[in-house]
C-alpha cells in the first residue's frame, strides 16, 4: 500500500527536475511584479520570427488577451507553430508596450503537443466568420469569439446561481424525463430503452407509461413552491421542433422561478427585471474584454443600447393595449393584429421598436390563449389571465410568466372542460393543502446571451452546435 | 400605456393597507432586535390551543426549524390547522425560551389556504419514515427531512459551482442529446420525437443519426480542454437500467472535471479529494441543523465519521494491491477476486472496511477492462492504466477517473483494434492539433449526498422520486 499522499509527491519529486511556479496566462498578465522563474501552458496564437528575436502569442483560454513570450530565435523549432501546445519557462517582466502589462522572456519552450497546421481548420491571425467556425464543433472552442462566448456563458451561468443564491431562493433539480408536457409548450421528445426503440410491435415502457424529455420544469417547481416560498430551477429543456431556424434549439437552458405568497404580476415582473440587470451587470464586470470584442465586431450598436437599458425601468404594457397599437400602425402585417389572436414575432418587433427598441413587458393575455394554469383575471368581457412576456430587441420574447391558477375551484373547472381532470390529478391536489397565490416565470437563457452580445444566430451561443453538422451530437 | 413601473407600485399601494415588513422565518428567527410590525407567511406545522393562549409553529422552508407564534386565543379558526397556509402580522419579540431567540405575538391571523387534514398524507407531528414520504412525490418536500435534504441539496450544487469558479474553471453545458455513449458507460436512452414514436415502420431520425440520452460529458469536455486548460460541468446523466434498487437511478446529476497539462493521477486525485471537502465543508457550515437531523435519525454515527474525514488525507492502494488484500482476507466472496476482473460491491466493501471505513482511491487498472480514452500506463506484463476510483463507505464508488490517452499513435491502434476509428474520428482529431496530456474524473452527486448525509435509499436524495409511484414522473 503506498498509504496517503506523501509517497506520490516524493515519487513525482524524483521523476522530474524543480519547476517554476507555474501561472495561468490570466495570472501573469495580471501580475503586480516580476518574477524570476514561472512556467506557462497553453496554445500558440501566433509565431513571429525576427532576426533577432521570436515572438509568440500564448493562451490558454483564461482570458481573451494572450501573454507575449519573447525568446532568443535559437529556441525556435520546426513544430513551434500556430496551434501547437507549448509549455514555456522563463522570467516574467514588465512588458515594454503600452498595450500589455507583463510578458514572458523565455528561457525554456518545450512543444507539448504539434499541430498539423496544414489541416487544422482555423489559421492565424485570420478573423474566421461565425457560420464558418461552427462547421467545426469540436474544433471552434479554440477561435477568439467562441473563447470569449464561453467564458461568458460560464459566468453568466455562475451570475444566475448567485442571484437565486443571494436573495434566498432553493435550488431544486427539476426532472428531465417527464410524463407532463407543460401544457402545449411544443412538440415533445419522447424516449425509450435503445432495446424497446429497435422493437417495432407492441412497446412495454421502461417507466411504465410514456416518458417525454421536458419542456418546462414549471410544475415541478409549483410543488416545490407549497413547502418552500422561493425555489428555481436553471436546466436543459427540448423541443422537437424544427431547430434549422436562427431562433430555435431542440436542446435549450432555462431559468425557472416560482415565488409564494406573492398577489401581483409586479412581484415577477420585477424579479425578471432584477435577474437580467444583476446578471448582465455581472457579466460586464467579469468579462469585459470578452463582452467589447462580441459589442465590436459582432454587434457594434449594442454596448451603448445595453448600458442604457441597465440605467432604465424596463416599460409595461397590456396586451390590449399592444393590439390597439399594433392596429394603429402604419405599418401593414402579414398577420391581421386582433384582440385574441396570439401576437407573431413581426408583431413583438413592432412593439418594441414602438417602445423605442427597449425591453416591455406585456400583460394580461386572453384567457383562451393560455395554458390552464394561469390565473383568471375575472375581468370579462375580454377575458385575460395574469400572464406576462418579456419581448426584447432582436430576440422577441426572453421570459415568459403568470401567476398561477391557486383556487381550487377554478381549476377543477378548467380542468374538466379540457378533459385533463385525470391527467392533473397531483396538481389539484396540491390547492387542496395550503394553497397559497404564487407565481412564476422562465428565460431563455441562450435568448439572453443572444441579446446582451447581439448575436444573430442561437447556435453561436452553445457550446456544440447541432446543424447541419451532427459528429459530436 | 401604463409606462415604468411607477404606476403599477401606485396602482398596489392604493389597493391594500399599507403592511407590516415581511420576514422569511429564518431571518425572523435570526433578527437581533424586537420589531413592531412583522408580517410572516408560511404553513402551520403545529397548533396547539391552551385556555389563555395559543401557541403556532410556522414554517416557509427557509430553515428547518419554525418560528412560534404566540396569539389570544381569540384569533382562532375553524381553519387554522396543520398543513394550512397563513399569514400572521404581529410584533417580533425576544422568546422566553431557551430553545428559539425570537417568537411572533400575533395581532392578525389570515388563513390563506386551508388544508384537507382528513386527506392530507402527512400528519402533524409525526416522524414519517422516508418510504412512506416517497409514496407522495408531490407532497413530501412539506416533510421535514425532505425539506433539510433540498436545503442541503442546494447549498452543495452552490458550493460545487463555487469550488470550479474560485479554482479558475469554465462551466461549460455539456450536451443532453447526443450520438456516443462514452463507450459502455451503461444501457442508453434513445430519443425520438412522439411522432416518430408512434410509427412502427422504418424509422427516419429527428437528428438524421440515432440519438441518446447521455451518459456522460466527459468527450465533450475533452473537447473544451483543448481550448481552456480547466472545465467542468454538472448536469443530469441517464442509465436505462434497472432503477428500483436503492444504488440506482435512470436520471441522475453528476460533476464532471477535465484537467490539461496534467501528467499525473495525483493531480486528478487532488481535485478529487478538494471537492469533496471543501463542498462537505460549505454544506456542514451553510446548513448544520438540517444536516444534524440527518446524523440524529438517519445515520447516527455519520458525524463523527464525516468530521473525521474531513481532517485526514484519502488512502491510495493500486489496483494490483487491492486484488492481493482481497486475496488473503479470511472472507470468502460470492465472486472470486482475480487480477484482470473487476472489483466487485462486495470487494469494494471489504476493501473500504480493510482501509478503516475512509475514503479509498484504487489507482491503475486493468488495460483490458477499461475504455479506449484511458493512458496506457505501458507496464506490462500486467499492463494497466492510469484510471482511478474512489470509493467510500456505504456507497461504493462515488467518483472515478483517469489520464486519457492524448497520443495519437495510441488511441488510433486502440480504436482501430475495437472498430471504433469512424465513430471517433473527431476525437482523434483532437490529438492532431496541439494534444496535450491531460485527465478528468466524474462524481455521482446523488452518491454523494447519500455518503455525507448516511442515507441508504438513493431515492430519497433526489426531488421526485419514479418508483414505484410515476404520477409525476
Amino acid at each position: 500500500m503506498l498509504g496517503a499522499r506523501g509517497g506520490w509527491r516524493a515519487l513525482r519529486r524524483c521523476a522530474s527536475l524543480p519547476r517554476a511556479v507555474r501561472l495561468r496566462v490570466r495570472e501573469a498578465l495580471g501580475a503586480r511584479e516580476a518574477a524570476a522563474a514561472v512556467r506557462v501552458q497553453g496554445w500558440v496564437r501566433s509565431v513571429r520570427s525576427q532576426k533577432e528575436v521570436l515572438f509568440l502569442h500564448i493562451n490558454d483560454g483564461s482570458s481573451l488577451e494572450s501573454l507575449q513570450v519573447v525568446a532568443d530565435p535559437s529556441l525556435e523549432k520546426k513544430d513551434l507553430t500556430f496551434g501547437s501546445a507549448v509549455e514555456v519557462q522563463g522570467k516574467l517582466v514588465k512588458s515594454p508596450h503600452r498595450m500589455q502589462n507583463m510578458e514572458l522572456q523565455a528561457e525554456t519552450i518545450r512543444v507539448v503537443g504539434p499541430c498539423d497546421i496544414w489541416s487544422f481548420p482555423l489559421k492565424m491571425k485570420e478573423r474566421h466568420p461565425l457560420e464558418y467556425v461552427r462547421q467545426f464543433p469540436h474544433l471552434r472552442c479554440r477561435n477568439n469569439t467562441l473563447g470569449a462566448l464561453l467564458r461568458i456563458r460560464s459566468e453568466a451561468t455562475a451570475g444566475i446561481h448567485s442571484f437565486f443564491q443571494d436573495n434566498g431562493y432553493v435550488h431544486i433539480h427539476t426532472p428531465i424525463i417527464t410524463s407532463n408536457d407543460c401544457e402545449g409548450a411544443g412538440e415533445l421528445f419522447q424516449i425509450e430503452t435503445s432495446r424497446e426503440a429497435k422493437e417495432s410491435a407492441e412497446k412495454t415502457h421502461f417507466f411504465n407509461v410514456p416518458a417525454f424529455l421536458t419542456v418546462s420544469g414549471q410544475l415541478h417547481l409549483e410543488v416545490m413552491a407549497g413547502a418552500f416560498t422561493h425555489v428555481f430551477t436553471f436546466g436543459p429543456t427540448f423541443r422537437a421542433e424544427n431547430s434549422q431556424s436562427r431562433r430555435h434549439l431542440a436542446e435549450f437552458y432555462m431559468v425557472e422561478a416560482e415565488l409564494s405568497f406573492t398577489e401581483s404580476l409586479q412581484d415577477i415582473m420585477q424579479v425578471m427585471e432584477d435577474l437580467f440587470k444583476t446578471v448582465t451587470s455581472t457579466v460586464l464586470s467579469k468579462c469585459p474584454r470578452d463582452v467589447e470584442l462580441f459589442h465590436k465586431y459582432v454587434a457594434p450598436s449594442q454596448k451603448g443600447r445595453l448600458e442604457q437599458i441597465l440605467k432604465k425601468k424596463f416599460m409595461i404594457i397590456s396586451y390590449s393595449e399592444a393590439v390597439e397599437i399594433l392596429k394603429q400602425a402604419a405599418q401593414t402585417f402579414t398577420f391581421k393584429p386582433e384582440w385574441g389572436c396570439d401576437l407573431q414575432t413581426e408583431h413583438e418587433k413592432y412593439l418594441v421598436k414602438h417602445c423605442g427598441e427597449v425591453p416591455v413587458f406585456v400583460v394580461n393575455y386572453p384567457y383562451d390563449l393560455k395554458p390552464f394554469y394561469m390565473r383568471d383575471n375575472e375581468d370579462g368581457p375580454q377575458h385575460t389571465v395574469a400572464a406576462v412576456d418579456l419581448l426584447v430587441p432582436g430576440v422577441g420574447e426572453l421570459c415568459g410568466g403568470s401567476l398561477r391558477e391557486e383556487r381550487l375551484p377554478f381549476l377543477e373547472s378548467r380542468l374538466q372542460r379540457l378533459g385533463l381532470t385525470d391527467t392533473y390529478q397531483w396538481y389539484l391536489d396540491l390547492r387542496k393543502f395550503g394553497s397559497v397565490p404564487h407565481g412564476g416565470f422562465g428565460m431563455g437563457f441562450e435568448r439572453y446571451l443572444q441579446y446582451i452580445l447581439g448575436v444573430d444566430n442561437i447556435k453561436d451561443v452553445i457550446p456544440f452546435p447541432r446543424f447541419p453538422h451532427s459528429c459530436l451530437l
